[in-house]
């Protein structure tokens, strides 16, 4: 159970390859995904028995009966919940650069609810690949887990530096965003690439600001209204602008 | 104080037309705004020293030195702050139908930071008028405040039935958000209208229904993708969409 706890730190969750989810609706997602390997199951006697039958579907996995005060000494939650699961992080797969099409890389994403909607837009628009810097928050924070509605699970994402993952995709387009540039809705985007997103506060990293080839924003159609829009929402309207060049 | 602590409830907001915003950088946005008609401002000591200028600048506030003991008890957020202003909701002036733009009608929106976003949204976009079900949550909570980062001042905002809104601007078109329905990018968004958004679990409710006009979607690139987008992220995506109709 302490080992469990150490999970919800991200050196813990790196040095071992795994992670935690909690909660029935999140659990019950995991289950039903035979492509992740579940350790274990952590569950009140009750929710085990309603689940009998979903959890002797897999047999990779131990199931460890716990009473309501033990599951809350373990859990991050503040709202009592019935089940636990600890799992390896999906397998990850470099693809080659003929096979690479559309990415992000979130730059300074803090926010754990930004995140998790971020990975829930990339799933929604199809963008397989979710890079992040090591200033952003880990996908594997149990908050980002519950904003993205089990996304986690389906899109790829892997900590790296932007400097580094263009050594090994030489020559794609990068593109940023940024309160000043090329018209997102008139920008002729193109099929592959990378879209870079910086934080809230700070925008894109100064650092990362030569690797831009191409500088992309939401035209503003209120000179005197919000200085920004939030780090979620630019990203959902910028990934449904590039989408556009699919559905034409 | 007592009767502070009681504009955290939304009754007692909307008996005496009053709200509450907290912190440093909301207090400081409202009392730079001549517009809003402030009350009282709640400070301690040392940020009235500070903020001395700004406040000999407004000449219709009582301002109300107290200990950060009594702030907390007033107070809803759980970190500390230095001050708290008391204000006047914003005067809201019915357009007629010929000055009516665009509006959205928030049907069920309850998480006040999805509320807070599209305030924000709108304000971007230039949507002057947000209205919203008294299923939604309250314009005026601190939360919302707070993640609409000045834009509830800007926007006008209005909680009242859909049916009763439309008995009052009869022949405006309105259009609501569907899962499915006329793509967002390829529909021809008219100039002036009403943008329906339903809460991400129920959607659009019953009664409202037999009210829209037109159904507009946001195509998914992943048939295997997020079930939904987040109900900000959506709403931002369709206002960039209608936008366009104004940056062509």
């Amino acid at each position: 159970m302490k080992f469990v706890k150490s999970l919800h730190l991200k050196k813990f969750r790196q040095k071992y390859d795994i992670f935690v989810v909690e909660g029935d609706k999140m659990a019950r997602e995991m289950l039903a995904q035979s492509a992740v390997a579940i350790e274990q199951v952590y569950a009140v006697e009750a929710w085990a028995t309603t689940h009998a039958g979903l959890l002797r579907e897999r047999s990779d996995l131990e199931l460890v009966i716990v009473t309501e005060r033990e599951l809350s000494q373990m859990s991050s939650l503040t709202t009592p919940n019935q089940v636990l699961a600890v799992a390896h992080k999906p397998n990850w797969e470099w693809p080659s650069l003929p096979h690479f099409t559309r990415a992000l890389y979130l730059d300074g994403i803090q926010d754990p609810g930004n995140m998790g909607t971020i990975l829930r837009i990339a799933d929604w628009f199809g963008i397989p690949f979710v890079f992040c810097s090591d200033t952003s928050v880990d996908v594997f924070n149990s908050k980002v887990i519950q904003a993205s509605m089990g996304a986690f699970l389906r899109v790829n994402t892997v900590e790296i530096e932007l400097a580094v993952l263009l050594e090994r995709y030489a020559g794609l387009p990068v593109l940023g965003a940024f309160m000043e540039g090329l018209n997102a809705f008139d920008h002729s985007w193109p099929e592959k690439g990378i879209l870079v997103i910086g934080s809230e506060g700070e925008g894109i990293s100064a650092n990362n600001l030569p690797l831009i080839n191409e500088r992309v924003t939401i035209p503003k159609g209120n000179p005197n209204g919000a200085e920004s829009l939030n780090a979620a929402v630019a990203t959902g309207i910028l990934c449904a602008a590039w989408a556009r060049v699919n559905y034409e």
